[in-house]
């Protein structure tokens, strides 16, 4: 298996082609920081755009959502998505309004999702979800039971066409402003865990 | 001006329909709080999501970049556009793995952008996105010069069809489950801004 994606019509990067990165470990590894996705799709003419929780098992990412979904209705479908996981790194101060930018990086995956029918297919990707929110936990909770199991969607989408984009470092002046007397350079943003919040109903 | 946005066909929430809010104050401090949007559009029957910086003046929200860009032509020729800004807040951890969740806030609008050519708007505008990104501080950069102004695109959408959806709190898990003997909260996610990296070009 290559470890690039192939540059398509769809996923090849024209402005800042620099910034743009194909290969499976960089687009992975973005895909798997962001706990949401955002899934582009077209209804009717109409675009939307929904964030939602998503994953990764290998070569292919999932989401999920209770089968009344408007979402995972039109996905399933058929309809030609487009998923973006983004993330904000920091915001890049310059010397000159122009150059301000944001550090960022951002993956890319064009498809079309398909059902998971197999039921296999959809425990192991229903675990690896678990796994993710919180590893090991599922041998920790109630599973779902037939109901569950049955009201839940899970939509997988194979990643075949798929690119990275991304910023980092310091700002890039022009030579001209380089004297310009204002504090330049990169004012990070981290997230991360806070102090568990016990649920009020827990047993004391 | 009416407190709360109309719903309308593309706004109307249809599940968990108790998350919805229409109200202009909600759905404008959530598009507030994000540095990025991601813009779902379509072009040819094909989707697309990316994510782009924005922010917002009264109620009109803005997006920028260079002339060039698929994206903003697209949405300059009157793509029906519908933009998102979602933030996690927590994972929602409970004791069957039906109920896990996450806490978030999200804003949608939908509609369609429109370039500004009134250079007063975009001078104003381009000023919002610096008071944004570092109040102030456009009292000690230098500003646009003509080229560069004349290099910038902005986009506007007039906030008018637009609604927030959010999760907050601790699980809902079946009455049946209270007793399973995990830990059960959130665990909350804080995004904060991380020390200062100087630029190494910055004159010492």
């Amino acid at each position: 298996m290559s470890s690039s994606y192939p540059q398509t019509e769809l996923t090849r990067v024209r402005r800042m082609a620099a910034r743009a990165h194909y290969d499976r470990a960089t687009v992975q590894a973005i895909l798997d920081t962001g706990w949401i996705c955002h899934v582009g799709f077209t209804v009717d003419g109409q675009a939307h755009c929904i964030p939602t929780a998503h994953w990764r098992v290998d070569d292919t990412l999932y989401i999920h959502g209770s089968n009344g979904s408007r979402l995972l209705k039109a996905l399933a479908d058929g309809a030609r998505a487009c998923v973006c996981v983004a993330q904000v790194d920091g915001l890049v101060l310059a010397r000159s309004a122009f150059h301000h930018s944001m550090n960022y990086r951002s993956a890319m995956v064009y498809g079309q999702f398909r059902v998971v029918d197999d039921e296999a297919e959809k425990w192991a990707s229903l675990a690896a979800f678990m796994d993710k929110i919180a590893p090991g936990r599922r041998q920790e909770v109630r599973m779902p039971d037939d109901n569950e199991f049955a009201a839940t969607t899970v939509l997988a989408l194979d990643i075949v066409e798929a690119v990275a984009k991304m910023r980092s470092g310091p700002p890039k002046d022009d030579e001209a402003d380089m004297a310009i007397p204002v504090w330049a350079g990169v004012r990070p943003l981290e997230t991360r865990f806070g102090t568990p919040i016990p649920d009020p109903a827990m047993a004391g």
